[in-house]
């Protein structure tokens, strides 16, 4: 039986809705890799009482319970006088920990705080765990064989007290070993249709292996799971799964879709370029969030407006009346102004209306490539504004990873 | 005392952080503005018992229980069987649910599967709740005074059944009167400074107004909430506090910089255009994420590369090489271009180094403006990559709000 963990989340503005947790969706993926099980998820406010019960009710279960939150420097935090009073401590001054306070603002030539100051006091009943990158310490206690950790809720501060403080010390603890995964990303077909095509496959798959569908607006994601001793077990089931989907398969691995087309890409040596319309810069911005994105993305354009269209990219007037913007003429147009503007090899556009008017609601991918290639798909859009731009935006990237593929096989 | 909520999503996909939760900080902003509390959020996985347990601990304190996920059509959702099982009822198929499902599937002219047929089939102890929108119910249950609701994890499924067939049922039981909250935006000071900033202030403020700090990387949103029946008392505390944080207040209002921006652009009839660099397309697609963006948004550039820079947008080669593509006169020129490029009354530019490397990671932000006005600000980004294009996008944002705003006074 694996260790499971309970991670306990602090904050009045998690419940209000004003912020969204990404710190346990964090931390959750970092301990199921080292085979840690994350049972429950449970977010509460600011409120001692039910911070005290959640934690009391998590340690009724839980081998590991790991607070975020509840650790900054204004007065809405109360975390730390609570774990200190609960374990049975009292607050210390941690002079390591003072004089990195000290230095940390003396660094950034900022004035110090009696309430930064404050947060050199830790529980004398706590392992610190020294936080070089910020200025509040995770906490490690002990409750019987249960560990309960505290660490702030600022997402790379966490990040870093995790990787570099807790990671090493939770696998020697309970000597885990890591769940594997296997993923392969398919694109056209719904979850259902998928799951149809996959009727036999589960039939045969082997004890240990779990089959997960992870669906993301026109992306279906398949994750094969097992643990570490069935490693050979899950390269044959992935290999099985690949036969079952492959019409609908775009590429094998855990990677999103714009990091799969940066390999792709820069392994060829080949460049890109964006207008994009429509999606006003969610191209762009997707490609951009990946490191080292401008070894193959020379830029784009984002015109936006119908002039921007015509007197930046340089779309013929005559194509913009005949047609309209919003065509597949204008697509191709697009697409061949910006592969030639930024001197690419493959130009990618997108022109459509990606929510309800007087019109349909139409969008045109295109994409220019090498020996005056032209490829275009025309989707209609069903969903609301927010929702049609990430399915356009992920549609465009597996189309073009198709042609990029279809096009070095030729 | 108000009612007491309890939201338990469902999926392992949430456990194993694949998946960010939004539904659950969409819900609680939702449930505060109707004035009931959610104490506690919940994520279990695709476990039976978790799932029940989970229940069971909700049922002892909370008021409604609001379920989400585990609806879906394939085989990995099993959480109707087993509130059927804990509800003590057996599954019926529901007739006008049936027809929906299959209008739905021929209106798409999309084959009908066995799984999605199944999706009327619901527990005869609970009421339904119709979902036009997809095919999963959603469905009501009575535990004596607490309710019970499931609803399918689909973000605009479940966002349609809460706002259209949950919402007035929820104000209508509790007969609940809404919190009211206040805010105010300010930028270029940390939480603590700010804190120090509102000292005086917090001992002011009269019993039943809190206030709560909302930090988010270069933004502090300061906000203040009450019950209904102290709003008078809610404004003048705002009043207030714009008098506290005036050197560093932006705006006053819960929109996100953007929208701030839009609403102050077009009230006055300027159009914006852009040139991002190093944020690779975030800023528009900040911009276009705003419904109406085009009423004031012609577009922009994304030059990412330096031959993007001077071939595309027109910078010069001498400053470029003079002065390297991250310096305030490549900024200067690249505002300019764009501005006369786009025909917009602004131009924002921004160029610089968001990931550490074999240089300063130093910022340069950019705005042209009316009569050969021109602002710049430099600065250095601390952070990861990630953090460093959020901090720079919301300093671009305030920094042009407040020249914009600035530039109406002149």
């Amino acid at each position: 039986m694996s260790p499971q963990c309970c991670i306990i989340t602090i904050g009045d503005e998690l419940l209000m809705g004003q912020t969204i947790d990404t710190n346990s969706a964090w931390l959750a993926k970092e301990l199921n890799e080292i085979g840690i099980r994350v049972k429950h998820r449970v977010a509460v406010g600011d409120v001692a009482e039910d911070i005290k019960q959640s934690l009391h009710d998590a340690l009724s279960w839980a081998n590991l319970v790991i607070l975020t939150g509840g650790l900054g420097p204004t007065s809405d935090d109360i975390t730390k006088p609570l774990l200190c009073d609960f374990f049975g401590g009292k607050l210390i001054e941690h002079a390591a920990v003072k004089n990195h306070v000290i230095d940390f603002f003396q660094k950034r030539n900022r004035p110090i705080l009696d309430s930064n100051v404050a947060q050199a006091m830790v529980p004398d009943v706590c392992e610190v765990l020294f936080n070089n990158v910020g200025t509040a310490p995770g906490m490690l206690f002990h409750y019987g064989e249960t560990l309960v950790v505290s660490l702030p809720g600022v997402p790379f501060e966490m990040k870093f007290l995790f990787t570099e403080r807790l990671r090493e010390k939770l696998i020697q603890t309970w000597d885990v070993k890591p769940l594997l995964h296997r993923h392969i990303v398919t694109s056209g077909e719904g979850e259902s249709f998928v799951a149809e095509r996959l009727r036999d496959f589960e039939l045969q798959l082997p004890k240990g292996i779990k089959l997960a569908y992870l669906p993301d607006l026109s992306l279906v994601k398949l994750r094969l799971s097992a643990e570490a001793h069935l490693a050979n077990e899950l390269d044959y089931a992935q290999r099985l799964l690949s036969k079952y989907v492959a019409p609908i398969m775009v590429y094998a691995g855990d990677q999103k879709p714009e990091e799969a087309l940066k390999d792709l890409m820069v392994k060829h040596g080949l460049r890109l370029a964006l207008a994009e319309s429509c999606t006003g810069g969610h191209i762009a911005a997707r490609i951009t969030s990946v490191p080292g994105a401008s070894t193959y993305f020379n830029g784009g354009y984002v015109p936006y407006s119908v002039d921007a269209k015509e007197h930046v990219v340089g779309v013929s007037g005559n194509s913009l009346q005949q047609y309209t913007a919003v065509s597949e003429v204008v697509a191709h147009e697009l697409a061949v102004q910006t592969r030639s503007a930024f001197g690419s090899d493959y130009a990618l556009s997108v022109t459509g209306y990606l929510e309800k008017g007087d019109h349909a609601n139409e969008v045109w991918i295109g994409i220019a490539g090498p020996n005056n290639g032209f490829e275009s798909k025309k989707i209609t859009v069903p969903y609301d504004r927010e929702k049609n731009t990430i399915l356009v935006v992920n549609m465009a990237f597996t189309l073009l990873y198709n042609v990029v593929k279809l096009g070095l096989r030729k």
